[in-house]
């Protein structure tokens, strides 16, 4: 008997109705012949409510930090209610199954609650009921700390939770979802754009990092780390109907068709922040980055460029959205220290990305993007790039155009 | 520092402004000088939001009884959100506390899931946090197996919890709700009720299992076995306000004023079934009742006749409402090893009851009960005793007519 854990995030476990689609494709896999284990999120909306609720409590008009070890105890009942209404629902269908909290597990969390890290898993417990037979429902999202608290993962941690109880069993992962795999970009966008019958863990990682929400970036890194087996498919069939093969996340030397580029990304999530009239000497940029890392904001792009005045200089970076206006604000207070002259904040900008494992080994990618981009007027501005990808940041006006654009430069629609 | 246990009920934390007012009563028992550990509900109509998920999770379809421990897993969760949010609170007005679930302290419970006997409750963590001047929420209504599965003590539990834990802590017990005390009857059918000052624990478990809400039947048993000092207060008083006296529950011996009544009770959920034509031979009464036992139907008041025709008997008794089509067809399956020769059933009636300790030392009670009834012009059609109650089953139409008469002839209304 092999084993496999199978993950269903809120929208496939939304309603009694959808729990109940959710027990049938869990009991075709155990009639398959595997030992299943089955990690679920909150009801769609349910942790939404949870969290209005701890923001309601007082922390805001008091002035104070949310109390983050009991917005745990309060957020982690979601994923309690959604495996036990799952394991009541598979012993109606005739299927063994019980529940299994974190700290039944026990999944030890470290205790950054609400972004908390898996330590450890032990696998006996659990191992042992499945392999007694029994279905195991695992609340996803949650671990329990050393002494004993709830801690969270933060949002979409139940995938890092189905990941890292497939390698503490050695099962590979299914990862079902809304959508039935990966596809070369968004469809909602572009309507050529085709499902990925295999993708490796890095183009997945800088798809999920660069905007692709199908998968969590940690859940992935995990994955990697741990050459767990992933596969994302879609929870949305009709009884009776297979769930179709998705798209398999695995090792690069495992898929045999390479590709330069495998897809598009894009993200409206960030901001342009610029600096004008920099002091052109060593120290600048530590003054400014140094400023915002020590205030946990993250900074993606950066550019300089020399002003047209000899002796300055300009730089431009990009942070989350959300970001800007503290980011501004940290930079202003630290003028003093940086000297520049004038700051700008846009967030009307879009950064575009295409990824693909194939630009190690081949060059002029970035030549045909640019040159796809310039066709349609698209300006460029800010790049940077990794080993396997290009990100350009445009305006966002232009985002559709340029993703449609790039799928089309790069073939990805003849896949 | 003595210690003080606090329970809220569901309609004292059915919102954030709610949960805000009981995180201010117990800051004025910390501010008072207590170590407080508080018992919550789950927020009002959340429970019965739960339970029907779980109802609809297939049982009911497939003819399957539910999944009683995962039906834990879920209702339990109520609770759990409860006990977070008010930590929260109190954190956010500057009081130091941190919530407990049932398996956190531990509270054993033994695997009847739904409704749960509390075994056992360690109160060294709980009682070591309390010294360490933090208040502890807990989750009521929850208790944890010895093989680690979550237990609920089936509704109204969350009393049975705050009494339990008031005795393993050696601390009295506040029960706030949203009455501010208990009445000599119910203040919406006779508006001369009066609170009482104190009642013993065997008046209120009278009152209790007769019909007045206040407190859970479990709840005054565990406080009268392990002598835990009550108190019924109510919740809803203004910023600033102090919660009143309320009425405390304690053993006969500390209540200086004696009275022979203390008071009145009443309630609508009986239904009455009729024998008719049973023959008048040993045995008779066992085959039925030993049918309804088996059965899990509680019987409460029984009254046997002679009927007219010289060799043959008539049998009355009363079983809860909705237990009677199930009493009924459970009766009629044993006609042949009874032998009664007709059956009815009348949900139309109403159980009144006077309760009193004074009753074991006075006579003359019930001859001033059915004088005061008989003078309304109100029938009895059956009669039950204890040591310090008399309880009349009457028709429903005269219920009020009936509180209001004994009400006023044991001088109730001028305490």
């Amino acid at each position: 008997m092999s084993r496999l854990v199978m993950k269903f995030g809120g929208t496939s476990v939304a309603d009694l109705e959808r729990i109940r689609r959710v027990a049938r494709l869990v009991n075709a896999e155990v009639l398959a012949g595997h030992q299943v284990a089955v990690v679920v999120s909150a009801m769609s909306g349910k942790t939404n409510e949870l969290v209005a609720w701890t923001d309601g409590s007082g922390a805001a008009a008091a002035g104070l930090p949310p109390s983050d070890d009991e917005y745990d105890v309060v957020v982690a009942s979601g994923e309690q209610v959604t495996a036990g209404l799952l394991a009541m629902t598979l012993r109606n269908m005739g299927v063994s199954a019980r529940s299994w909290m974190g700290w039944q597990i026990p999944i030890i969390a470290d205790d950054a609650h609400g972004r908390a890290r898996i330590d450890d898993i032990s696998p006996e417990k659990l191992g042992g009921a499945m392999d007694a037979g029994e279905v195991a429902v695992i609340a996803g999202f949650q671990g329990v700390t050393r002494d004993g608290r709830i801690a969270t993962l933060g949002r979409g941690g139940s995938d890092t939770s189905a990941v890292a109880i497939a390698a503490a069993l050695g099962a590979p992962c299914d990862i079902y979802t809304d959508v039935d795999g990966v596809y070369t970009t968004d469809p909602r966008i572009e309507s050529k754009a085709r499902k990925l019958a295999r993708i490796s863990y890095e183009e997945m990682l800088e798809m999920a990092s660069l905007g692709a929400k199908v998968l969590q970036t940690r859940s992935v890194e995990l994955a990697m780390a741990y050459k767990v087996p992933l596969r994302v498919l879609s929870s949305f069939v009709e009884p009776g109907e297979a769930p179709g093969q998705g798209t398999i996340v695995c090792d690069e030397e495992d898929i045999v068709e390479k590709r330069i580029v495998s897809g598009v990304a894009y993200s409206r999530d960030e901001a342009k922040i610029s600096l004008f009239g920099l002091p052109d000497h060593p120290g600048v940029s530590s003054a400014i980055f140094g400023a915002l890392a020590d205030a946990n904001v993250n900074v993606d792009m950066i550019v300089q460029s020399k002003a047209r005045t000899a002796d300055t200089a300009n730089m431009e970076f990009t942070v989350g959205k959300r970001d800007a206006q503290r980011a501004v604000e940290i930079v202003r207070a630290a003028q003093p220290q940086i000297g520049f002259l004038d700051i700008a904040v846009n967030d009307d900008v879009a950064k575009v990305s295409v990824i693909g494992v194939g630009m190690r080994s081949h060059t002029g990618v970035a030549k045909s993007m640019f040159q796809a981009l310039a066709e349609k007027g698209v300006n460029i501005q800010v790049i940077s790039t990794s080993e396997i990808k290009i990100s350009v940041l445009i305006d966002a006006a232009y985002t559709e155009l340029a993703v449609r654009a790039l799928h089309a430069a790069y073939g990805l629609d003849q896949l």
